[in-house]
């Protein structure tokens, strides 16, 4: 162990105190840093964005609803839909990628709503988010919701249910993200907006297309071996071993697994946005390992959430 | 804790001996589960490559060189100079996206030239690794060679310097992998070829156009809590605190600190492959965080691993 470092185990109370922690009114998007102000430019590197070469206000200051999920085209395909779905666009309309200048992400806006891509796992979303609420803080947003819409393996239920999550929890089921921060482990909060979820799920029951569900989300590093599946290049247990797993994580409430939530929500807890983690189960891991639905049923599923999502939305606006 | 789960450590090779293995001769690459031999087909997913629909013998059984790395774009840009490089290519040739069918990683093909994009952090690269292994698997491809060539930021080194990593380390300085499987903490080494690298550094002296070392290299899951960062959205330490780890590390061996060689290391460990990690500096981490260089000059930087790893190959196939 290298000198200074421990593996010492922190929550985010014990650390705070200690730090000169600047918090915007809850109602906006809140850093929690003393430095951002201190900071002539912010240049935000993964979205080829910067405040001093893009006005944040003009460009994002009527932003309300960030819908976020892993695949660049699946988050243009929802802007398109969510333009359409609000009056705002037209058919065929195209919307430029804000984020054209890097291949790290993509970003779409029409009038309140804006879409943007996380790639896959939670470093890559996690990095997304840094910048994302940077970006919100700076254009002085408020009153900001935020949901993941996207694609996990479902336990128990059948292929094309949509989960919204009520606990994103780690592989041992426990509600927790862990980090590692200057050497040391901290643990923070996952808990997601609990009357978000409810009104999503309101939603779900008003749409009456396909099974919804809330149910605990488990988070996992890894698709193959941290998901117990049998496929992968590398596999050291038996079917036996995965199935009690599985079956272990299905008592304990989960009811799919993905690879993004955990982070998702510990980080919308601490910038005091609302949050909810909205995903299509694409196959029962009861089941088997392979996702070898056909290409158009997969494509149908994936809608799911950008239906529930994009009414939720109408909704909120009074469109219903 | 939930029934059945853990904090316990293991090692793979005690975990190994109570599984039923399955390897191929070194030379191979070879995978680490009796459970692909079972499959009627494998899908792999993520590429939208499957061995019922594509014939990976004819279309991947001469690859010897694999280089992977996170952007897209760079990975299409590297395919090009590779093919010129080699005389395989003509100027403004295009080579098409094999994973066209998915927007999840991009993949290029030349000769025995395989580049692949593997997009930010240790999950989205062990998804791709874990398809990759099992696509030269199925192709019956031997003799590989697997290079990541990314970026990173440096610690005490000038911005472009190249760094060829010795040792991945994790958060602590450890130089080990750790990973979750069925709820249970594994352990795995991260030792890279050390032969390899020193051919790689041998290969940068005779082209003499940059700053080459061989450090270790800090993995870290996240890009700015989790490398010390002041300028994330969360930021609960100060400068003093930042600068101390740094330093830290610094004195541990550590030159530059990037998101993906501690599970690619652990992987290509596991499947017998010789692998090697090439990344430039965009920063000296001593200096600040933001990578504020032009636009101009990052693209040249990102350009000398392309040029490092290009000559080493066309060195490894006789034709310098």
């Amino acid at each position: 162990m290298a000198p200074g470092v421990s593996n010492e185990k922190k929550t985010d109370d014990e650390q705070s105190s200690k730090s000169s922690v600047f918090l915007l009114p809850v109602s906006c998007c809140r850093v929690f840093s003393s430095w951002l102000e201190k900071m002539k430019e912010d240049i935000l590197y993964h979205f080829a964005l910067g405040t001093g070469t893009h006005d944040f206000p003009a460009l994002f200051g009527d932003v309300k609803f960030v819908c976020v999920g892993g695949s660049p085209s699946r988050m243009r395909a929802f802007i398109a839909y969510i333009a359409e779905e609000l009056g705002l666009g037209s058919p065929g309309c195209d919307y430029p990628n804000i984020c054209a200048g890097t291949d790290r992400y993509a970003m779409y806006k029409v009038g309140p709503v804006l879409s943007v891509s996380h790639g896959m796992g939670i470093p890559s979303i996690s990095i997304m988010l840094h910048e994302l609420i940077k970006l919100l803080y700076h254009a002085k947003c408020s009153n900001i919701t935020i949901v993941r819409i996207g694609t996990s393996g479902g336990i128990g239920l059948e292929p094309g249910s949509v989960v919204i999550t009520r606990q994103s929890v780690d592989a041992t089921f426990k509600p927790q993200f862990e980090q590692v921060i200057l050497g040391k482990t901290v643990i923070r909060s996952t808990n997601l907006d609990e009357q978000l979820a409810k009104e999503l799920m309101q939603c779900s029951k008003e749409i009456g297309q396909f099974n919804t569900v809330i149910g605990n989300t488990m988070c996992t590093l890894d698709f193959y071996e941290g998901q117990g599946r049998l496929d992968g290049a590398i596999c050291l247990y038996n079917e036996e071993e995965k199935l009690q797993y599985l079956k272990e994580a299905y008592d304990s409430g989960v009811r799919n697994i993905e690879m993004e939530s955990s982070v998702f929500a510990a980080m919308c807890n601490l910038s005091g946005v609302k949050a909810a983690v909205v995903c299509v189960t694409l196959l029962n891991r009861l089941e088997g390992d392979q996702i070898n639905s056909s290409h158009d049923v997969l494509v149908e599923y994936q809608q799911r959430p950008q239906k529930l999502v994009g009414y939720f939305i109408k909704k909120s606006l009074g469109k219903v």
